[in-house]
């Protein structure tokens, strides 16, 4: 089999640099010729726009970028192809380095520390050890749980909950619809990293984080979502602030993004946000195990990491 | 040999909790009954008052708390009997959590955020992956060592600098007075866990902060101090940050404890304080040791972790 040509399809960023990486080893067009351009093999896409690839007659595997693929499925004309999600030791580190960031920042009670030092207080609070905290991971695929092997590193008591049943070692796990609860009542901070399918769209909502554990001397539980916006309901995570269902929040993503000017959330004192940054993906580490995958695929061998369709991820 | 009498002598904080942990086990009493008491034979101590301890005549070991023993050294009747050094696992990873969280926090450019954040600013700056930074560390001790394991998993490069020869699987080492140059100009993120000595004071000056590392994609060189304030120059720091050859200070220690609400580093934008409460010695993890190690010396074991009184720690 020739090398195949292929079809980078991005919207809202600049695809410069995947550009050069992709075509420094096949053919790589920014557009199809016409609807049934018959030259492309391949779709490298973020985003991309509807029914540009409904009609490509050759087009043999759609390749994502980013971990989470639901921007793929709203387009309504996305062919059934196998669709291979990108999976990359460097896309797991940052995430890491996100979640380990953020729990840590809770936990130390950096706010805290900010806001005496606006008052040149010198005042050591009240401080728990990892062990006596609990990290509650919603999502144990290859983000998840490498976030879960840094944090119990660092002394954290883990639990994991996801839609099937897993199993990871020092990880106290639950799963599905009747494991949620008790996973919810032993968790004091709720780090949220689940894909977003129909099953999980405003899954984080106030009747969900009154479950959580609120204990006096950790000051109130915590919500990091590194996930997907549209698995949160903004409103619902202001009311739990105000409520002292939650002490503070950090979070990356929003139902609407980026976060309208008038949303509540940017002022509100106990919430930390980023622009959807947690895990950039970055084209020097995605772009090679996308060409590996390529000429395996060329040589005959099956395609890793692809997504299952009716689970939506 | 009975079980020893203990005299538990500190100042600056109510030593409740160590009290009644080692009462649970052994006589204890909080000040001799004369200045010749001949029934202490261990002395429990923090910054403990000059001269308590001069003439003790049957005081066989002295125990410090706290990692850094030069609050001892400040007693001019130190009287010459092994002097313990407390060793805890739960030091060190209360140590490596402040180590971990401040790093992250300045590589993942948390105070970038929360300056966009008030002005409800959407924008992803460029970030660099943590294989892309060096963090140096001063002091290879147990804590040093601890923190550097750590920051290796998150995929950072790890250099180390130590007085004397030291080895570590996957960091570049650095020794001595000539090792010093090399080590800094390799560093873009300096964390200081150095023991306070007369060779150590005041080492972290401005002529030592301005042969740091200053890439520009990562926006200048980092301090953070959790060793000891004497091993600073306050107003050194000062004038790194302001004339850039520093971006920001983390720093946990002063040169005067607590820090004068004259000092220009309360307001300073760049600079992150907290009330030395990096690693705070927890009785709970602390007292069990120390307790096993006078029934190991009462049986005629050898000490653990005796202080090189030459070298100060």
């Amino acid at each position: 089999m020739e090398k195949g040509r292929i079809l980078l399809s991005v919207t809202g960023f600049n695809p410069q640099r995947w550009h050069e990486l992709l075509a420094a080893e096949r053919d790589v067009v920014l557009k199809p010729d016409s609807a049934t351009d018959p030259s492309i093999t391949y779709a490298v896409v973020w985003k991309q726009p509807p029914n540009i690839l409904a009609k490509l007659p050759n087009l043999r595997v759609i390749f994502s970028i980013g971990a989470g693929v639901d921007h793929l499925f709203n387009d309504p004309g996305l062919p059934d192809v196998p669709i291979v999600r990108v999976v990359a030791d460097n896309l797991a580190r940052h995430m890491t380095e996100y979640v380990v960031w953020r729990v840590i920042d809770h936990h130390r009670q950096g706010a805290l520390y900010r806001a005496q030092q606006q008052k040149k207080i010198w005042h050591e609070p009240l401080q728990r050890p990892a062990e006596d905290v609990s990290v509650g991971i919603m999502g144990l695929g290859q983000l998840g749980r490498a976030a879960a092997r840094t944090l119990m590193g660092l002394g954290f008591r883990l639990n994991g909950w996801s839609r099937t049943e897993q199993a990871m070692e020092g990880v106290t796990t639950f799963h599905g619809e009747q494991g949620l609860i008790p996973f919810l009542n032993a968790t004091d901070i709720l780090v949220v990293l689940l894909p977003h399918t129909p099953a999980t769209e405003g899954i984080i909502s106030h009747d969900l984080l009154r479950h959580l554990r609120r204990r006096n001397a950790l000051g109130g539980a915590v919500l990091i979502n590194a996930g997907r916006g549209k698995l949160q309901k903004d409103a619902d995570i202001v009311r739990a602030l105000d409520d002292g269902t939650l002490k503070e929040a950090s979070l990356d993503v929003f139902e609407v993004e980026p976060l309208p000017k008038t949303s509540p959330m940017w002022t509100h004192p106990k919430v930390f946000i980023t622009p959807h940054a947690a895990a950039t993906s970055d084209p020097e580490h995605l772009i090679p195990p996308m060409l590996k995958q390529m000429d395996a695929f060329e040589r005959g061998e099956p395609l890793d990491h692809i997504v299952d369709r009716a689970a939506g991820y």
